[in-house]
């Protein structure tokens, strides 16, 4: 299965991520019938051989760089990633042709980028591990490291309490429904995308995402308030992603489960809805949060292990 | 020479704009070097042709509907066009390489878009003729339907009043230099981009385009003013254009000569700055102002022509 490499060169961290199918019926979300391998096959026999050409032609595509421009071009790098793909597609463009074996094939690689708007998404999440994982394993911090879901349980770690995970329900998504379903279709959340939020993107950033209404429910206000709450909840920003309507302030980066239990204000989080029955793929996008039990249990296990010292 | 032509499939009309050079030392801003020569015989036998053949195969692309994107992805369409340019690569690149007839040259054709964030200023620009077109003989009217400059004056003609100029001195450009050069280079106010500002984009469409401060100076709360101010001088907004940083309004469309009189604002572009001798080129870029005695003579022609009915 070809996959993404996103390199951290400060902290030599190494994150992959698969390559995006797109939305609707797509294997991530529980699809599988015959048309979901097939793309699958091809994903591996033809997109992914072409572009690791492409991109190890150029030696190497800046994906913050990327999504520092995105997050000034309407995208918050989760729900909305169209000026990302945008941006790598113009990058590849050249280098895709000058390492092609087939016209056909290329032509092809660039129709899919061209027609799935979410592709860049996975490179911003392998990004996003890279971001957080240069805050894991510090002594005593209360930071959060990694959120995800798996349509169950929502678990959480937290950068001083090493792999344990502190978990809760799974909550259901507000949100916009493709055309066909509603909300007696949904499965509670579900996937690990929410690594964009923990790292200070996705719904964090969506003060430099009002279009992204249009997909998800809202309004712009509500985009601009989404990050706002959040500088009360993190314990930086992110010099390197700039937000123009906040007058270029960083986005909103280190969920502290410390503040997140004293304002009683649990992260907000873009994602997609998937579908509760399996086979059917992405029905949806929306706003969901993590329950409250992951920062409390979390908060315990601080409070205890500084009792121990 | 190669040209965009744009269709404006309501009313029939077609207009024209010739192929992004780039920024600094190009034709369009007075420079004639070897090396400009040399990019212009480039476009014209291969880019162009490439281009060409990309697109009849495509049957064409809708530029409006890249600007309606373009607006809700940080772009102004005058002097922020990185994300319209993007879009475009990303749309005509498959075609391209079907349409190919090197790989050598489409390598190059998709490189030179890639690294030319303008690129689709020009198409931009021959859409908004059209717009302004659709407004054009009206009788009685008072909308602007054209602003240009040529370096020494500052024209405008108006819907009701034919194709009678009504010109007053060009003014400097307020903005930021490209480095090595300042405000004793700059020639004033030349060109006839401010035709996107005449059909409701470039500055009229600030409020989308908040970074664009970076390349002409001022806040992002600058942009949103100057689109603000634009809907007191105009008679309607576009709702095809809409701006997410305003609950998607429309942008504000149709210069009123009256309105800009009665309140003395007169409206704002975005421009590059020409370097004031030939054969240097694009110096920087800013926010003008036309000079307010086009919109007093064209009031006055108004005023005399309803006399004589």
């Amino acid at each position: 299965m070809p996959v993404f490499v996103v390199e951290d060169s400060t902290q030599g961290n190494q994150t992959f991520a698969t390559l995006n199918e797109g939305l609707g019926k797509v294997l991530r979300f529980g699809a599988y019938a015959p048309e979901v391998l097939e793309r699958l096959h091809w994903m591996q026999e033809v997109l992914g051989p072409a572009l690791g050409r492409a991109i190890r032609h150029l030696g190497s595509v800046d994906v913050r760089a990327i999504m520092a421009q995105a997050l000034q071009m309407g995208d918050e790098c989760h729900n909305r990633n169209k000026a990302a793909t945008s941006l790598f597609v113009r990058q590849v463009g050249a280098a895709l042709v000058e390492t092609s074996t087939s016209s056909v094939e290329t032509a092809a690689v660039l129709r899919f980028m061209a027609e799935n708007d979410h592709f860049h998404l996975n490179p911003s999440m392998a990004a996003a591990k890279a971001i957080t994982l240069a805050g894991a394993d510090v002594p005593r911090s209360s930071v959060v490291v990694t959120m995800a879901r798996n349509g169950v349980d929502f678990g959480i770690r937290v950068s001083g309490l090493g792999n344990r995970w502190f978990v809760g329900p799974a909550q259901y998504i507000q949100g916009l429904y493709f055309a066909g379903y509603g909300q007696e279709d949904a499965n509670p959340d579900i996937g690990d995308s929410a690594i964009t939020e923990t790292s200070g993107v996705g719904a964090f950033a969506m003060a430099g995402a009002p279009a992204i209404v249009q997909f998800i429910g809202g309004t712009p206000a509500d985009a601009l308030r989404y990050t706002r709450e959040m500088y009360e909840i993190t314990v930086t920003s992110n010099p390197l992603f700039g937000l123009p309507a906040l007058d270029f302030q960083g986005v909103p980066t280190g969920i502290d489960v410390r503040k997140v239990c004293r304002l009683h204000r649990p992260p907000v989080i873009n994602t997609g809805i998937a579908h509760r029955l399996p086979g059917v793929g992405q029905v949806g996008a929306g706003i969901v949060h993590p329950p409250m039990e992951c920062f409390e249990e979390a908060l315990k296990a601080l409070a205890a292990e500084k009792k121990e010292q």
